[in-house]
Order: C-alpha cells, then sequence, then structure tokens
C-alpha cells in the first residue's frame, strides 16, 4: 500500500459502533430490495467482502403509506419484511464490515401503487413525479403514526442485525418536505420557522435513538446544496438543521439537492463535483460525516480526508464498478481498479429494468443468481482449447479477459484497427463523454498482464484466416454500425436521398457537411445523436435535431441525464424537432411529416442520421455457412456476442462477453440457461 | 332469465373441451402473473364463480428472453412456475369452468430486463418500444429453440390443469412480427410468401397440438384489422393466415391490430366497434371463434352469437368490472350489472402500479390480499349503528353502497346538489366521456334499491346541522374543487392574475371566456385539461393547450388514450405548447417560461386554469376541532374519505369509499392496515 493511503483504512467510531475502515457504501436503489433477498444480500455482501467498511441496503419504506411498488425497495413493513433483509446484513457481517439500512417514508412522492392509500404530505401541495394525484395533509395523529412506523422499522431492523439506522433526510422525501417553505405550509408546530419545519425529522431521529440508539449508529442522510430541488430550503438553514439533529445523530451522510446532481453523470460532473457543497456541513458539526463524488482516485480520497471535510469515503456507483476497490488500494494493486465511468447504466438499467448493472462490472447483480465473482473464475476443464476472438471492442475485450482469467492457455484477441475499444473509440471523443474511455484503458491494461493472452491489433481477418488460424474455438465480436440508408426502428423506412447524408462512423472519421445549416436525425435516442448535435455546434454549425421519438433522447432520462443533455444542448443553441419521421432527403431540406400525420420539411445543407446499426456480422454468417470447412479445420465451436449479435446498451455489450466467456464449456453458449430465481413458493 | 339471452347459456365444444357457456374472459394482464400467485388465482377465480365459462391468465412468457420483468406476466419457465399458476387453473376450476393459458414471446419487444438476454426477432428490425437496442436476427436453431420452448410450456400447463393452450399471435409480438413484411426480412423458409412467414406460427402451433392437443384445446390469438400496428400485413393475409392455421387450432380469438385501438376506450370507440374487421373471420373458418367489444349489453352479446360471426364473447374489461355479469343475465337483474366504463383505470393502474383496478368494481384485485368479494359483504357487528355519509360523488356513493349492503339499519346520504354524481356529474358532460357517467348510473339504481339507505338531495349540511343529525358515524365525502389562485402542483406557484381566469368547474357551470382566443393551462396531465381544451374549441374558440409536462396528457398514455387524445385535439385544431410553466396573466397575454428557462408568453383573450385540485374538508376541519361537541352530539366517529382527503383518479376515490364502509367498525378505518402480501420467503 502507497503510505499515503492509509489514512483511509483508519477505524472510524460511528456512536455505539466503529467502521473498520473510512470505505462506505452509501444506501442506493438496486432493483433488488426485499423481492430478491438472495440476489440483494450476495449483491452488497460482495463488497464487505472487497473490503467496504461499511455496506448499506436500499432506502428501505416503513410503511403501507410509503409502498414504492412496482419500483423495489427494502421495505421493512413487518417481521416477514425483516427475515428477508436480515439475509442482507448477515452477509454483510460475514466479512465484518457494518450493515446500514435507510429508513424511509415518501410523502407526497411514494407510489402508493400497490397499497392504494393515499399519499401523505406536510401540506395538500402535489409531488413533483406524481401527476394527476394529490397527497393528504398529515394530522397530528398521522405524524405519530409515522414516527412509531420509523421506530417499529428501526426495532426490526436492529434485531435482523443492522448496526447502523438512517432516517433519510434527503432527496425531496417526506422529510425534506416538512423542512421545504414550499411543501410545508402548515401552521400548526409543525410548520413555520425553521425550527418548527424540523420538529418532525428531529423527533423521529430521537425516538428511533431512544429506541435502538444503544445497539444502533443513528444516522441521517440530509441534502445541504441550495435550492437544487426544494425552493423552499437554503443552504443556509440545511447547515442550521444539521445543528439542530446534531444531538442525536451519530453519523451525517451528506449530498447535494436533487436526483439529477445526486449522481450526476461524467457527462456534466466531475469526480468530486459536490465538495464545494457538502464538504460546508463540517461547519455545523463534529461528528462523522461521509460524502460521495464518484470518487475513484485514492490521493483525491486521501485529499478529501486530510482536509477533514469527510470522515468517510462514500459511494455508490464506484463500489458497483469494483467491489474490490478499498482492497486493491490497500494492496497497491491500482491500476486493477475498475474505475466508475458515471455513465449511469447502473440507474438506467435499475430505473427500467429493475436490474442494477454496471458498464464497468459484469458481475454486479450476478453475485446470487449466475454465481458470479468479480475477481474470481473458474477454471476451464481443458486448458488446451485455443480460443480466438475476432475483434476488440467491449464484448471482445471482456471476453478475451475473462478467459484470459480463467486460464486458458492460448487466447488470442484479433482487431483490426490499430487499437483496441471499437465503437467505445470515438464515443470517448464526442462532448462529455470522455470518461466512457475508461472501460477501455482498464481493459487494456489488464490484457497487457495476462501471459496468456495475445493482443493483435491492425489486422482485419478473413474467414479463410480465421479457418486456417489453429483455434478450436472462434468468437466473434465484430460490433456493429449505423446503417447509411436510414432505416429506422419498427416502420424500417427507408429514407429516399439516404445516400447523401453522414453516419455518425464518417463524421467520427472526420467528414464534415457543407459548413451551414445541419439536421442530425435520430431515431435511437440515446447518447449518439445528441452526440452528433454537440460536436457540429461545437463546431459552429447551426443544428437542428429532429427525432422520431417524443423528447430529445428519451433513453437519457433513466440514467438521470435528459434533462442536463436537453438544457446543455439548447443553451449551446441546438435547436430541437421531436415527434417527427423523415422519409426524404432533396433540394436542400429533409421532408417528413409530425407525429399527426402533417407534411414537415427543413432546409439543410447537410444531414446525419443517427437512425439504426446493423450487427457486423458477415464473417460469422461466412464461417456457420460452410460447416464442413469448420470441421475440416478444427474449429469445433462459432460464437457470437456483443454488438455483432445485437447492438444494445454498451453495458450489455460487456456482460454477453463476459457470459460467454464464463459459460463456454456450453454446446450453445448464446442460448438463453436459466439463473436462480426468487418468487414466492406454493 | 330472459329468453332472448338464453343463447347466450348454450355449451361450445372447442377442440377436446367443452366450454360451459359462452361467456369468455379472454387473457389480459393483470399485474399479478407468476408474481403474487395467489392474489392472481383469487383474481381469476371470482370470474369462473361468477359464471364466466372460460377464464384465461396474462400472457405467458414461454422462455427467458422473453423475459418481460419489470412487468408481470404468467411466466411459464419451469415447473416452479408452473405450480404457481397452477393455483390459478384450481381456482378456475372449482367454479367449473376452462382455464385458458396464452403462451408467449415477444421478439424484438421483449424487455429482457431481467434476464439481460438479446431480444430474437425475424430480422434485425428495432421494437416500436424499445428505443437504443436491437434485436438478434433468429438462426434456424432459435427458431427450434423457440418452439421447443412453447412445446414444454405447453406441457407444463397441460400438467397443471389448463384447458385452453395459446399460441399468442396478436398485438405485433413475435408471432406477428414473422408475419410482417416490415419486421420478417427473412430470405430462408420463414421469410418472404404468406405461406412462408405464416410457418413459424403454423409450425409452433401444430407441435403444440402434437404435445397437448389431446388434452386441452389450442387457441390462437390473431389480429384482423388492416395495418393499425405492422405496416407488412393486410387484411386480406390475415384472413388467410386463419385458414393456413385452421387444421390445427381450435378456437380462433380474434381482435383488431394493436394496442390503442384494441382494449380502446369509450373515449374513443363504442361497444363491439371492432366487429366490422373481426367478423369477417367467419368467411375463412367453420371452428369457434371468439372476439371482444367492451360488450355489456346482454342483446347486444345475443345479436353478436345469433349473427354466427362469434361463438363466444370475450371480454377482459367488462369481466373485471363485473365478474358476476353473466349470472347476473342468467338471472335477469340486468339492472345489477356493473358495467365497465371504458375508462381503462385497469390498464392504467396494471401498466403505472403493476396492480389492477376498476373505477367500477373496487374489489378487482383484492379478492385475497384484502378478502374482499364483489357481491358479498360482512354483516355489521352493530347493525343499530346510524351513519351519515355527507357528500354524493363516487366516494360518498360506494361508501352508503357498502355500508347499506353490509346491513346496517340506517345509512343516510345526504348531498348537497340536486343529484348524486359529484364532480363525474360535469365529467360526464365533457366531449367523450360520457360513459363515465355509468359510474353514477349503477349507483343511483343499486342505492334506490337499498330500503336501509336514505338518499337526500339539495341540502348542504352544516357542521351544527351534522352535529345535531344523530349520527354515531359521519362520513366526510365532499369532493374536491380546482383551485382557482393557479398554485401548481410541487412548485406551488401561484399565478399573478390568477383571478381573471376561470376554473373547470365555472366552465362547466356555464361560464366562458371572451370569444376568441383562449389558453387552457394545464399542469395536471390528464382529462380535466384536454377537456377543457376540446369543449371549448367545439364552440368555436381557438385553443391553445399549454402544459409545464413533458406531452399533452402524460396521464392518458397509460390508459392507452394518450396518442388518440393528442390527436383527436390536434385534428380539430388545438394547438399545443408542452413543458412551459406560466407565471403570470396581463395585458392580454399568459407570460411565463420553457423548460429551458427561456421566456415564453401566448396572446389570448381568456385563461382556463387547471393547475392543482384542493379537498374541500372544511366541515370536516370544523368538526374535528371540537372533540367536545362531537361527544357532547353522540358523534364517535368522523372519518374522511375520496377526494375530500386526497383528490386522486377516480377508480382510488370508489376504492376508498369502499375500504372505509368494509373497515368502518376500525377505529382509525384511514389508517393504513397491513394486507396479505406474497413474496419469497427465507
Amino acid at each position: 500500500m502507497d503510505p499515503r493511503h492509509a489514512i483511509l483504512f483508519e477505524p472510524v467510531q460511528i456512536g455505539p459502533k466503529t467502521l473498520p475502515n473510512r470505505f462506505y457504501q452509501v444506501p442506493h436503489a438496486s432493483g433488488f430490495g426485499a423481492v430478491k433477498p438472495r440476489t440483494h444480500a450476495a449483491f452488497r455482501g460482495i463488497k464487505a467482502e472487497g473490503g467496504w467498511g461499511g455496506v448499506c441496503t436500499d432506502y428501505a419504506p416503513v410503511s403501507p403509506d410509503a409502498d414504492e411498488t412496482w419500483a423495489v425497495a427494502s421495505d421493512v413493513w413487518d417481521d416477514d419484511d425483516a427475515k428477508r433483509l436480515g439475509l442482507v446484513a448477515d452477509a454483510i457481517h460475514v466479512h465484518g464490515a457494518l450493515a446500514g439500512i435507510e429508513l424511509y417514508h415518501g410523502g407526497s412522492e411514494s407510489l402508493n401503487g400497490e397499497s392504494r392509500y393515499a399519499r401523505v404530505a406536510p401540506s395538500q401541495v402535489g409531488g413533483e413525479w406524481r401527476w394527476s394525484s394529490l397527497p393528504r395533509e398529515m394530522t397530528r395523529d398521522d405524524i405519530d403514526r409515522i414516527q412509531r412506523d420509523f421506530v417499529a422499522a428501526a426495532r426490526r431492523a436492529r434485531d435482523v442485525g443492522f448496526d447502523i439506522v438512517y432516517v433519510y433526510g434527503a432527496h425531496g422525501y417526506l422529510m425534506t418536505q416538512m423542512l421545504s417553505r414550499t411543501t410545508n405550509r402548515r401552521t400548526d408546530g409543525y410548520g413555520g420557522s425553521l425550527q418548527n419545519r424540523a420538529r418532525f425529522q428531529y423527533e423521529t431521529l430521537e425516538k428511533v435513538r431512544e429506541a435502538v440508539g444503544d445497539d444502533c449508529a443513528i444516522a441521517i442522510r440530509t441534502a445541504v446544496a441550495p435550492g437544487v430541488e426544494l425552493d423552499g430550503i437554503d443552504h443556509e438553514e440545511m447547515l442550521e438543521l444539521v445543528r439542530i439533529v446534531d444531538p442525536v445523530v451519530d453519523l451525517f451522510d451528506v449530498n447535494v439537492g436533487g436526483w439529477p446532481e445526486d449522481s450526476g453523470t461524467s457527462r456534466y460532473y466531475a469526480e468530486g463535483h459536490q465538495l464545494p457543497w457538502t464538504s460546508r456541513v463540517r461547519e455545523a458539526t463534529a461528528k462523522p460525516i461521509v460524502g460521495v463524488g464518484r470518487f475513484t482516485n485514492p490521493d483525491t480520497m486521501a485529499a478529501v480526508i486530510r482536509s477533514g471535510n469527510f470522515d468517510l469515503i462514500g459511494a455508490a456507483r464506484p463500489a458497483i464498478a469494483d467491489p474490490f476497490l478499498p482492497t486493491k488500494i490497500r494492496e497497491g494493486r491500482l491500476d486493477e481498479i475498475r474505475e466508475c465511468t458515471g455513465a449511469n447504466l447502473c440507474i438506467l438499467r435499475s430505473e427500467t429494468f429493475r436490474h442494477v448493472s454496471c458498464i464497468q462490472n459484469a458481475t454486479a447483480g450476478e453475485e446470487y443468481r449466475r454465481g458470479w465473482h468479480p475477481e474470481k473464475y473458474d477454471a476451464p476443464a481443458d486448458p488446451s482449447r485455443a480460443i480466438l476472438v475476432v475483434g476488440g471492442g467491449p464484448a471482445g475485450m471482456e471476453c478475451a479477459l475473462v478467459l484470459g482469467r480463467r486460464g486458458f492457455d492460448a487466447v488470442h484477441i484479433v482487431e483490426a484497427e490499430p487499437e483496441l475499444g471499437g465503437k467505445l473509440r470515438w464515443t470517448r471523443r464526442l462532448p462529455t463523454l470522455g470518461d466512457w474511455g475508461r472501460v477501455i484503458d482498464h481493459r487494456v491494461i489488464a490484457l497487457a498482464k495476462l501471459p496468456n493472452v495475445e493482443v493483435i491489433l491492425g489486422r482485419r481477418m478473413t474467414a479463410s484466416e480465421i479457418l486456417d488460424y489453429g483455434a478450436d474455438t472462434v468468437v466473434i465480436a465484430t460490433g456493429s454500425s449505423w446503417m447509411g440508408d436510414g432505416a429506422q426502428p419498427y416502420r424500417y423506412d427507408r429514407i429516399v436521398g439516404a445516400a447523401t447524408a453522414l453516419t455518425p462512423e464518417r463524421v467520427m472519421a472526420g467528414e464534415r457537411p457543407p459548413q451551414g445549416r445541419v439536421v442530425v436525425y435520430d431515431t435511437d435516442g440515446y447518447y449518439v445523436g445528441a452526440g452528433m448535435a454537440e460536436l457540429l455546434r461545437l463546431e459552429g454549425y447551426d443544428v437542428l435535431l429532429a427525432t422520431s421519438l417524443p423528447r430529445v433522447s428519451p433513453t437519457s432520462d433513466a440514467s438521470l441525464e435528459g434533462d442536463f443533455l436537453r438544457q446543455h444542448l439548447h443553451d449551446l443553441g441546438v435547436e430541437f424537432a421531436t415527434g417527427v419521421v423523415v422519409h426524404e432527403i432533396a433540394d436542400g431540406e429533409v421532408r417528413g411529416e409530425t407525429e399527426f400525420g402533417d407534411a414537415w420539411s427543413a432546409v439543410c445543407d447537410g444531414v446525419v442520421l443517427v437512425t439504426q446499426q446493423q450487427s457486423d456480422d458477415a464473417l460469422h454468417r461466412e464461417l456457420v455457412a460452410d460447416p464442413v470447412a469448420l470441421a475440416a479445420s478444427g474449429v469445433r465451436q462459432v460464437l457470437l456476442i456483443g454488438d455483432a449479435a445485437a447492438p444494445r446498451l454498451p453495458s450489455e455489450a460487456v456482460f454477453d462477453g463476459h457470459r460467454v466467456a464464463r459459460d463456454i464449456e456450453l454446446d450453445d453458449s448464446t442460448a438463453p440457461r436459466p439463473w436462480l430465481r426468487e418468487a414466492p413458493t406454493v
């Protein structure tokens, strides 16, 4: 270990408990919660194994009127819930870490979809995300009841082994609604002055502390940036709140005001971007403080601790990307850290699909159900099997890396371009997407360390060269490219005149439309269309970003980027047209129709089409079309992975490469296989 | 029974099975699927009890690459799934009905969020709802495997007792993708001619029939309207498909092309609107046919059967609204039928919250978890308790109805207006929303039949009148109204100059802006803003519908109305402005800002504000503020229900009234109570 990093491994006392070091996985959603208890336990347990001294759950609703179904949360409404969560605490304890639980009530932001109870809130003010529906104003009975619910949940959590009990006071939920002048318009003792608006939070903490404070550390999560989410709370008031609750709190977990900024993506926020705000909490308390900032650099972490601003290094995303980050720092294996890219695919997949995943760590969420460990691999039954991976993009790199770590004698990865990386090579050169390049960098370094993996660059293979290569198994990972004919998903209409337009690859290879006005037409809805628009705008083009979808880049909404992305492009002067379908490019304009079927057109000097990708799978087709030649050449297996099979989110390409490498002994490792599922028993 | 309806109760042979009558609950989603097996079983079982001769499940994915998580479906991947689904079949059999299961593969529309497998599809064409992600083209191995998956799933279903096994061939999923020239661009034996494009479906049916056809009826769901969803299939081709698969099918379940039209809401589609298309299937087959059309009128049903077009009356929504519809027809109790309103709140809640519900039937989805029966009620412990319900809107009517049916000696419901109905009285007068009035009509008739319920109209009660009324229990159901000051959800900004604008209630009471251009400003996002815009436009106003939300009426998207609603308003000439926040009305314009913070304004002659509702709970506040007076007057309990507690979706107001009436013996029937939950055991 670098001695400068020793400070990160000091134990820290929080209330009655001692954290073994300063690495702390703050509460964050996973999609597992109380519904997939074993999946959840394994997902948290691996972080404790990797060296995180404190590991927390998802948010934990304390009662049915904070019901988060359909979302998934760590419900702690009754003893059965507690039993399920006990598995999580146990999995954390096995490795000597402390287990934390974040008790939660959503107030006017609760879903209550399954419970069907009215939401409750300090006052009858609608929630930000709950359209067409208003909460019930909390009565005095509600206040007492919800405080009892917090206490009962805290007792349950303590009884199944949790060491740290949170009262969740950030991100716009009930505690924040109570604090805010905007949402709290009460005229009783819980409204008006800050002291009154803080009363509910103080009393809840006090009661929870009274119930379990001898056994558990009492933590609060609180937000300290000015007015990001709730107009009615300013920064100085939040510091005053810290002073008010200080006597009943053992640990302050601090972040900035709201979701899009907290968990900000690398596109718009650098490592530690929250520090100017969060570091000021030290002015108000001498108690331990934990804060986040997508920290992956141990020098930065040590500097933050030495500054005295934080006592613990909080992490959600960096701990998903590398559960063994603390161990690697402790052992001085810094170049082995899988650094979080800040792409927020974890959040996108957790929000959209209720199953967390990671572009850097394919094993995230697979620890229980597929039995995958992020640092351990099964040795092959037959190490002598020679494997050729054709294509060095994310899927191919990951596949070769896992095959190499599994211990096959000879794994060759052959890439046509002079560098590894596939389409991420040009993606990282798009404005704001530089950190996505960490997916490449990590694997280039890791592959170079494996003596049994040979990386061959600048060689574009033909089918006959592959047949002659001497491999037993061939993995085709040749990626995908954007179609130049304007074929669009679902409709699959071609665009007349598409040949005059550019594709993203051609733009990134240096081609440009004539100076003037460019239409970027996007039917994909993620980062490429927006990236083209920004790139060309920064070069001085007038840019119209037109999309067939209802919003610009809707996929970015689930990664918490959408609002920032649209504002950012708007501020740069990019114009938008949504819900338009382009049929033709001719006579200096694009022509098509609106979502209502009306004619639509836009004058332009050039067009970039971001419509549909197609798999570059010609090599695979050629190989499998001739089984006789395959048999003759000794190739027993030809596999197709990543975007060459199906262009998808980059996390899924990495996952695909990883999965096939783990399963390569199977006859057909691309066919769906069962996994361990969790469901009610009958 | 009316003898004209006797035809509906004839048995029908389908393959090796006999349906006891012609009432048939077609497959439809519930939010329960394989995840809440007991909830699911009770939800389907009650329909069998109510007289439906055939009752089907949700769609049932046959393999992990048709994984529908986060949505909920009746997965039938393995024997544990089958065991859970066996509960559903058992619950249906108890009442002598046949149980059906709809085997499903989504192809390019599968979510695969949990499985993380690439979607498969006939060709690499993106799905309509799956942005930023493309499927893998199915290999010949995939075709064989998926057919094996269908067969294995059919065997499992047969083994746990299902009588009818579907191969799902409608709604744009894998079978449809194979049929469509747009999405099937294959050059092998599964692409090209109709015969080729139908091959996958034919072979799958044939193999399923071979496996279970002796024990089960083989059904296909197929869509027959022209080009609604998939450009590449026309009506004549669909009829030809029916002819092709006829030899291997026992039951044709037919509907129109795609989702928004199938399950069309009453706003835009009348009862039986599909008949012009679906009735043509008879040209192509002599096998039994079932079709839907939101049929609630037994005369229409009998006429459809007599026409020979359908053999069975299919229903999803009408069977949710009234599980006992067949029994009521059989017993001639036609005026007791709870007719489906076609509001699609069932779908909205199933889609949004993964738990079906119904504006007409509060017990839907509550049969297991809360133990509610749609036609049976617990007798009260103390029938002599006198109950006064103040307010005759949806919540108050439902509450009085359930209290009356429970058998309390004296239930009085007092309404200030001359008619029952609350805000639905004017909602039903909005363009296209007439059928929502069925919520009122059903309850007016039902209340009139209860000798123990007195309905008092045109009496606006004061608190002192309530105290003097002689009631033990007072239920306040006084509803809510739109705020005139422009207070907006979440922000709670008032609008300067709001006093010059109209509210929806004032418009419905007959007030109008000056002729010319009207801005309807909607921050609610459901039917009221759109309704105001349509009403005024039909009267000749120029209308701009401005909303702070990202789309016009986003809540309507979940009820499958959004696209129709926006097109309909657009066709009428209503203009839209989305993502704008209004701060001020002055000098003949509304002023505010765009989602990007730029200044925005619109010239207008008048404004209607559809911003936020507030509960009309003054009576409740006055009563509970004086416990001494309550005690002195003998009032033991004052309850607040429906929109008077929290303005929500109308289905939730009905639910609230129902729940409080079932639970009125509890000290505080408004507090959250546990229900029977289903989760993995530890």
